[in-house]
Formats: C-alpha cells, structure tokens, sequence
C-alpha cells in the first residue's frame, strides 16, 4: 500500500519511519511512505501558506491555493482514498481501519493551526476522520496513527511477535488478561488455570475474562 | 507541568519534542518531558523485558518486574496522575483531557506487543486510557496526542497563532466553516456575510454553520 501524506511537518511522519511496526512493514516492502509538503507548492511570494480567517477570529487559516495544488500533484492510483484529518470527520476506529486497508493507496491531508480554509473540503471532497473528540495542533499524529493500524493488517507486516487475532476489537470485545513470567511477582500469582495446561479451560476462563472486563469497562460495545 | 513516559522507544517521545507545539511547550518552560526506558530496569540478563503468555497464544507480553521497577524509580510529584495507555482504558476526550491539565505531573505507561502482564495493572493501579477503538503497535503515539492536547490548554502554550476558544468541542460542538485568502479560488467564493463588516451577521452565521454540522455530523454530540 502506498500512503501519501500532505504535512507542513514531514519530519514527523519520517522520522516516525524509523520504528517500529512501519519501519518493519516499509522494510519488508509492504508499505511506501511519502510526503508532499503544501509549502511548496504555494504561490505566495513569502511562501505562506496561511492567513488571518474572513469574518474576523483568532487564529490562521491555511490556505486554499498551496493544499489543492500540492493535492493535484499528488500521482493517484487505481484504487485510491483521499482522507482529511479532521476533528469533525468520522470517528476512526477498528471498522473503519480494515475498510481503508482494502485500498492501494490512501492520500492523508494533514491540517495545522485553525484548520482547512472551508474551500479545500469542498473541490478535494476528501473522506473526513477524526481519531477522537479532542484537539491536536497537526493532524500527523492521526496520520500516523492511520498509518499504523492499516499497516498492521497488511499480509507481511505482523512476524510472530504480534498477532492481530487476539487484540482488543479484533472480535468486538476487549482483550482478556495476559501473563507472563515470573509466575509470583511480589505475591501476585499467575492464575492457576493458566498453568495446569488444559486447552479447554484456558479458552474458557479467558472468554469469560473477555466478556466480563468488556461489560465493565465498555457496556457500549457490547451493544 | 512534568510528563514521564515509560517507554521501550524513548526516540519516538524524543523526536516529536523538536516540533510544533510540543517544542513550544518545552522551549517556554511549560513543560518537561522525560523519558524512563523499562529495558534499563530488567534484571533479565538478555535484557529482556517481555516473554510468551501463560496458557498459550500468539504474541509476546510485557514482564511485570522491569516496568514496575522502572516506575517506582519515577519522582512522584505531590499533584500526579498515572495514566496506562490500552486500548482497554476509557476513551480519551476533551473533558478528560482538560481534567488532566489540572495535575501537576502526568506519568504515561507505553505498551508494545501483545501487551502489558495483568499484574502491572494490579500493582500500579493506573489510570487506564485509551486513544480510539482501534489497535496500535505501542502506547507512543497516544502518549503524544495526550502531552499535545494537554499540552495547548496550559497558560503559556497557545500564542496568537492558535486559540483553544474556537477549538472543535470547546463548546461541545464542532467548528464552523473557515475562510481566508482568496476571496475566490477556481470559482469557490467566500460566503458574503464574512465579508460585509458586520459582527453580529458573523456570529449568528457562525452559530448556525456550528449548529448544522454538528446535527448533520455528529448528532450525538448534541444529546
């Protein structure tokens, strides 16, 4: 999958590249990662690509002219989602992420500041996604955030220290407890039907775990 | 306000200081950020800080002892809060976000693989958050997008190039419509009451464009 990502900030999304799960996917050939900066793409002679909002307000506004041209000069692909990152998008969650994984190429539009001067939604009419109901100073984080939970559900990027299978939301429910050594850590115990190697009450004693632990923290799931 | 973060990748925490708000932050003496790697702490001669689940499954989990060491050796400040970041904690927002600006330190613990050892939990008793309902490889990036949006509502952060006050749900509701520079690009014009002067026109417009897209957006905002 190829992501293009529109940032006034590209350091941030490459210098996340080093890491981790997209280090690992970029490796293996899975994912490309590119960025297109708007700030070169503007026409203003002092190369901004913001300015004071109509109607008056604190705060700037980015600008029409360097966002739509850098968008057009983005190379789109067959099979290919534009999605803006925005605090008034959908909200993205785990259903949402294995739709956009089925496309070839997603182009994120990263905003900044007060946000997207009003006319950029309407001539790119991207899909707009918010990762939650809180403010962000950039929508990179978001990106990135796009970026790695998509990435992990390509064939290639999981080895065998992840699996995706048994994650929280891979069934609807959350993830049951996980132990590891030692089996007593200051007094606290593995529980015992962990250890006495029947496949059968494991799998039970953790669905049970699952259904209570999602019941309690997140009735809303359950729904 | 101090921010600790737990992590096996204190580069990622670190790379994001040198941008943005973040940077804005440190630089102005708002915040300080600091970074407590668990690999430092384990007493595993290989170094290691994870192994393979109790009862079976795929995945590597998180050993209690180098993450419990590593946060008993955190300086605890008198107004703290521990925050545990999984996809199993209460969802992050901007009402939690703006009662975390009351402390006077944040400690963020990051996960990575299948996840943290249940006795963690038990022994720290963590505040536990969650960024979405969607699945990431560590807890990074949700300790960035707390520390960023943290971060803006701290008396020194925001200058005259972003105000919090017309933020997406800083009144429960989402932004309306900007506009900037220029009055028409490719056809699309400025609506023309942003244009004529008149203050009381603009809030009323502004209102009802906050109002409209948040009934079409996102009705449950408004309940």
């Amino acid at each position: 999958m190829r992501f293009d990502v529109l940032t006034l900030f590209p350091e941030v999304i490459k210098d996340n590249l080093n890491y981790s799960i997209m280090k690992r996917a970029v490796d293996a050939g899975v994912i490309e990662i590119n960025t297109i900066n708007p700030r070169d793409y503007t026409l203003n002679k002092h190369k901004k690509v913001d300015d004071t909002p109509y109607g008056g307000g604190a705060g700037m506004v980015l600008m029409p002219q360097p966002y739509v041209d850098a968008y057009d000069a983005v190379k789109k692909l067959e099979n290919s989602c534009t999605i803006m990152l925005t605090p008034q998008g959908e909200t993205f969650n785990n259903i949402i992420c294995a739709e956009l994984a089925n496309y070839k190429q997603l182009i994120l539009i990263c905003g900044h500041y007060e946000g997207f001067d009003e006319r950029i939604r309407e001539i790119i009419k991207p899909r707009e996604v918010s990762i939650g109901d809180f403010v962000l100073t950039g929508g990179e984080l978001p990106a990135l955030c796009i970026i790695d939970s998509v990435s992990r559900r390509l064939e290639g990027t999981l080895g065998k220290i992840e699996s995706m299978e048994e994650d929280s939301f891979s069934d609807g429910l959350l993830e049951y407890p996980q132990y590891t050594k030692p089996r007593d850590f200051r007094g606290y115990k593995v529980p015992d039907v962990l250890l006495n190697g029947n496949h059968k009450d494991i799998a039970k004693f953790r669905y049970q775990q699952k259904l209570e632990r999602t019941k309690r923290r997140r009735p809303d799931l359950l729904k």
